[in-house]
């Protein structure tokens, strides 16, 4: 693979002096396009020690606007970052929209490292490569711009650099003891590289061989194909946007995106949700008994997992007023406040809006043995934007397979995740928004939204079955609770996060 | 001063039961206003353990709307946290305009707990104490509210309090062994709250004392005095709002800022700039030879550093033109790319807009090790944020100070802080605006906010003048780069950077 490298072309320093202006231009102009055309750049440099990865990317960064360039690199995880998913530490570095993002080291360096060492085997080595391949493609889906260097270098090439910088006092810093014992393991680390790059070069992030050996050429290389990549994928939002445009002016009254979608949807199927047995109820007197009792556990198991270092995320989602709030305070009554965050999601900030949608999710993941309660979620993605349109039918559909992948790394990382769907009929939802209606300090919860949400009930409810069959996995089912009664939903809630909790600290 | 608390006051359940709705009406409604105002408030709870702290969150949280409060609570310092200065995890968590932060542990803690250790004397604590002074003064300025509860509870009445509590085996694990060593402390540690409270109690951020022992009491008159404090912020706020419509009223004409500032200005004065020996120039040999010594020297010093764990804190202002990409991209050269970050300082993101000026900085320190740029920096405050009056007359010249404070705490933290502001006559920008205009790959740089700026020289030249007089501190002076010649500026900037670097490697 590596053979068909450009080996030994040079450029002079002539020639580069002459082309540089033009690219950067170009590169500058660019720049400002994607601005506007609003996505992320995302460029990995990866490759053999030596081969030039640290002085390509101070160049670019001289090219190019610096204020519009993220340059990021990974040492060892701090222990904030330990206590989180793997792909933490990387979804908290990715550039906004309108940035390029240069990463030095990325996902790929601990993978491939481990395997050169003999620290994994070859079906860890490829569960690996699935989870980067499931990442970048999410961030490509989301409409990031992949472009992966392997920065390439033959092993006489490779220990001739070495000696030459060893030679220079300024630059023997640059060859470390590390740098000679991973030339030493030159052909084991050339060959996991080389699936690596087989596995992971898809059409949406592909991976480009650079010869390094020169460093004119190698920066005219990737300067070139940077620009190519950004050139082309402006060209094809620019198309895609006169296609829109030219459909529009076609049908100059497209139907609005809510009756298109009512005409859609099919009259009230039946859901899970209809088989349910709404008529759970307890009296004031067991309820009072079976607080008390549940508290009480979830409370001595609480502390039980905060020694043992266990994150616990609990996930409500449920009708307007079928009494999220009511539940998690009496979960929050039985824990140390100390320990707990309740997360409400609402409209995201505009630093939110230039990520990924499920960023703002990562971005609030416990750090280890804490409890963080999300107050709606990541299933807005698949209820509410779905419903409303905010998200192409594209987007949501695709959401179902991210959200899966997402909360299979939670689980894997070892935090306790628990949903619910707090149910309700639509005769007790009226009853519900009429007495906030009528009380003083509960009118403030009654928005205009929370009717428009009601006309749109049937939709919802199959938007609800839909996004319970699709992500109730082995790992995280979905806990949909009878909500007529209030009694009956806190109760239930309270004895789930029992049950899971007391699995986990076993 | 814990006698005057109101000892032994208690409230019958039925009547709790009968105020609690008005004030919890009253609490929305403060709530949703103080978000139309744009103030946060900062609630702080201190005291004697088991006067119920936690509790009184905990019922806050259920009282009032969830999305507008966040709790905080900090234990020992993370290895990120401990990497940065010390109010750095403070300043992370506190909460944006519209929304109240509930800081069941505090900047208070630490301070407190070492001196009743004996871990810090007298000297030392009332240093503490001055720190906090001056933070919570910082955020009270910008318009933060802050409400201080002390809950107190006599040596008795806690041993009461943990004797009942163990006997519960839902509530055992409240008291720790921890509790009852302070317990027999309890004399020293109410001495030594008693200093903290008496200095730390100030006009803006006074703390109520509270008396714990009955649960009804003290949660009444915590959820009281902070709805007063919030309905007397908003009450200011209205008037002052007013007053200043009124004042509209009768100039219905009122002078535009600028043209103002402009009438105020006096003729250009002889500033600091002018001492300065504009004709300093290298020659292209000399440069050569001056550039790669520095460069290398720079070199070494930076991987002693990184070695040493200290880090490094560079900031640049200049006129426009003046070379300070230029010179940030002859250091960066020098540097590993992987330790660097250059953090260009443009319109803040609304994140940003929610906190005070200087949370935007804060977010950016740098770990252990590491080099952080700031091209532009907190001094937009009294330089573009003056001149063009985005801030006011008060805002900017309290500035001042509060930059100096934020400065020290980064100094005695540890990190090399350096500061450069790039001079250049007005003729010779004059010659680089040209030059831009015509240089394709230069023109980007090249803004109608330049030419603004241009206009507004003699003014800008009054502020750098005030900002190097009051903020060229001792442990953190101004360098003056005469950046006429850009040769001779670079190298300048370069050679600083080695020296400031030396001595602290030393």
């Amino acid at each position: 693979m590596f053979e068909t490298a450009e080996l030994g072309r040079k450029v002079q320093k002539k020639e580069f002096k002459q082309r540089v202006p033009d690219l950067r231009e170009s590169l500058l102009f660019a720049q400002r396009q994607m601005q506007e055309a609003g996505f992320p750049v995302i460029v990995i440099f990866a490759g053999v020690d030596g081969a030039g990865k640290g002085e390509t990317v101070n160049l670019l960064n001289e090219w190019m606007d610096p204020r519009w360039i993220v340059t990021r690199a990974f040492v060892a995880p701090s222990e904030e970052e330990k206590e989180r998913p793997e792909y933490w530490r990387f979804w908290r570095e990715l550039p906004p929209k309108g940035k390029i993002g240069l990463f030095l080291s990325s996902w790929y360096s601990d993978p491939l490292l481990r395997r050169v060492y003999g620290r994994s085997n070859v079906a860890e080595f490829e569960e690996k490569l699935e989870e980067i391949l499931a990442f970048e493609q999410t961030l490509a889906d989301d409409g990031a711009l992949i472009v992966k260097f392997w920065m390439h270098l033959g092993k006489k090439a490779q220990e001739k650099r070495f000696k030459v910088l060893e030679r220079d006092p300024f630059e023997r810093w640059r060859v470390t003891k590390m740098d000679w014992k991973h030339w030493r393991m030159y052909d084991k680390f050339i060959t996991t590289a080389e699936q690596t790059l087989m596995r992971t070069s898809t059409g949406d992030a592909p991976w480009h061989i650079i010869e390094g050996s020169d460093h004119h050429f190698r920066s005219l290389r990737v300067g070139n194909l940077l620009l190519e990549a950004i050139q082309r994928r402006i060209a094809d939002e620019t198309k895609r946007r006169q296609a829109k445009e030219a459909s529009k002016a076609q049908s100059p009254e497209p139907p609005v995106t809510a009756s298109s979608n009512e005409a859609e949807t099919p009259p009230p199927p039946v859901t899970v949700l209809d088989r349910l047995e709404m008529s759970r109820k307890l009296t004031g007197k067991e309820y009072k008994s079976l607080l008390g009792k549940y508290q009480g556990k979830l409370n001595l198991l609480h502390r039980e997992a905060r020694e043992k270092q266990i994150s616990t995320l609990l996930v409500f989602e449920g009708w307007d007023a079928a009494g999220k709030g009511g539940a998690i305070r009496r979960i929050t009554a039985a824990l140390d406040a100390r320990t707990v965050q309740v997360i409400p999601i609402a409209a995201p900030t505009d630093e939110e809006r230039a990520q990924h949608y499920l960023w703002r999710f990562w971005r609030h993941l416990p750090r280890s043995g804490r409890v963080t309660i999300f107050d709606r979620s990541w299933y807005g993605r698949v209820l509410v934007e779905r419903v409303e349109g905010f998200a192409s039918e594209k987007e949501w559909r695709r959401a179902y397979a991210e959200i899966c992948t997402f909360e299979r790394q939670l689980v894997d990382h070892g935090i306790v995740l628990v949903k619910f769907w707090l149910h309700l009929t639509k005769d007790e939802q009226l009853d519900r928004f009429q007495e906030r209606k009528e009380t003083a300090f509960k009118r403030w919860k009654l928005t205009d939204e929370d009717w428009r949400n009601r006309e749109r009930w049937d939709q919802y409810a199959v938007a609800v079955h839909d996004m319970v069959e699709r992500t109730s996995t082995k790992i995280a089912p979905w806990i949909l609770v009878e909500g007529n009664d209030k009694r009956h939903a806190r109760v239930k809630v309270l004895r789930s996060v029992c049950e899971k909790l007391g699995q986990a600290v076993k």
